[in-house]
């Protein structure tokens, strides 16, 4: 049972570092299969196929970043809006670390496969945008509590929440396409003063 | 010479549709050369790969951009604020025309390519990053403008323009992923808000 279920975290593992680098269609089974010292027999074994590795690749990948990012830096004792600030600097320090390490800026996991897929594959195209409305809603409770105690007025909580999700995700696509950290940390403390107005103002 | 110069043209627009739409590793120089009508040989008469079709491709996607919707929404007699909302509008209508003939919204070129290939291919991501700066030029000539009519104060024009440029690459990117124009038009009018403050401010 343990090797087994190792052999399938070794590929989810490389899955995701390939993938995450390189994309979908530039990274196919054969190198995933190298990578973690796994036959290709044995790869259909867990996985039917490149796509459903890379569905199952995408929700730990979520959880990952949800416990390593998402909840520290949400964490309910800091200030509602202070949270977004934490959640930038990790996001930077993530990005800066994988950069040293592979010479490349990452860019987000979920973005970029929304992007490269949404025309090619309608599963992926959902499971990346069920993952996005995860994060919107960390967003979202914070600009709720931010609302409630007064501190941020007349705005439309979850609209504002996709808003500040999209710039950062165009922070993270232009960070990516100049192959440097330091944008993210230039361009979007910005995403501090994003704001849709509630419907009626 | 017509004939040559317009098998050059027809392999650019097959591989603009069909790239724009499905991205760089998804589509082959055989797909784009059945598309064309033309024999693989004759591909490589013109290109010496799909690389330098696509760096020649770009140049060209950027130009029908500029003509068609970054000129006419920044025209100069247009108050200087107004023309991103004329933008947006326009963005919006390209995006969901598109959706319209094939199904599937194209999301930016650009972006798109920046993102599937940063890591992949030096060439391209330095193509697409200029094609980027072209772009925040007519942003940032519009805010500075709205400087010099005292409608905006304290901003640094540059990095304003460059956020709000990150702002539409995401607002895209999120349209793209949920496959809906809408949310061009719902997170789109949020761009008029962002500041990048002054250095000193």
């Amino acid at each position: 049972m343990d090797t087994t279920s190792d052999t399938r975290l070794r590929l989810l593992d490389s899955a995701r570092s390939l993938i995450h680098l390189r994309g979908y269609g530039a990274v196919g089974v054969a190198e995933i299969c190298a990578r973690s010292g796994v036959r290709k027999g044995s790869f259909y074994h867990f996985f039917p196929s490149k796509q459903a590795l890379t569905l199952a690749m995408l929700e730990t990948q979520f959880e990952s970043f949800e416990s390593q990012l998402l909840k520290p830096a949400f964490d309910r004792r800091t200030p509602p809006m202070e949270r977004f600030s934490t959640f930038l600097h990790k996001l930077h320090d993530y990005q800066a670390r994988s950069m040293t390490e592979t010479g490349h800026l990452p860019g987000c996991p979920f973005g970029n496969l929304g992007l490269e897929l949404a025309a090619q594959d309608e599963s992926i195209r959902i499971k990346v945008e069920s993952i996005l409305q995860r994060i919107r809603a960390y967003f979202q409770a914070a600009l709720e509590e931010a609302v409630e105690q007064g501190s941020l007025v007349d705005i439309d909580p979850r609209a504002t929440a996709e808003a500040m999700l999209a710039y950062l995700e165009g922070v993270l696509l232009m960070a990516r396409t100049r192959n440097e950290a330091g944008v993210i940390l230039d361009l979007g403390p910005a995403v501090l003063g994003i704001r849709v107005a509630s419907a009626g103002q």
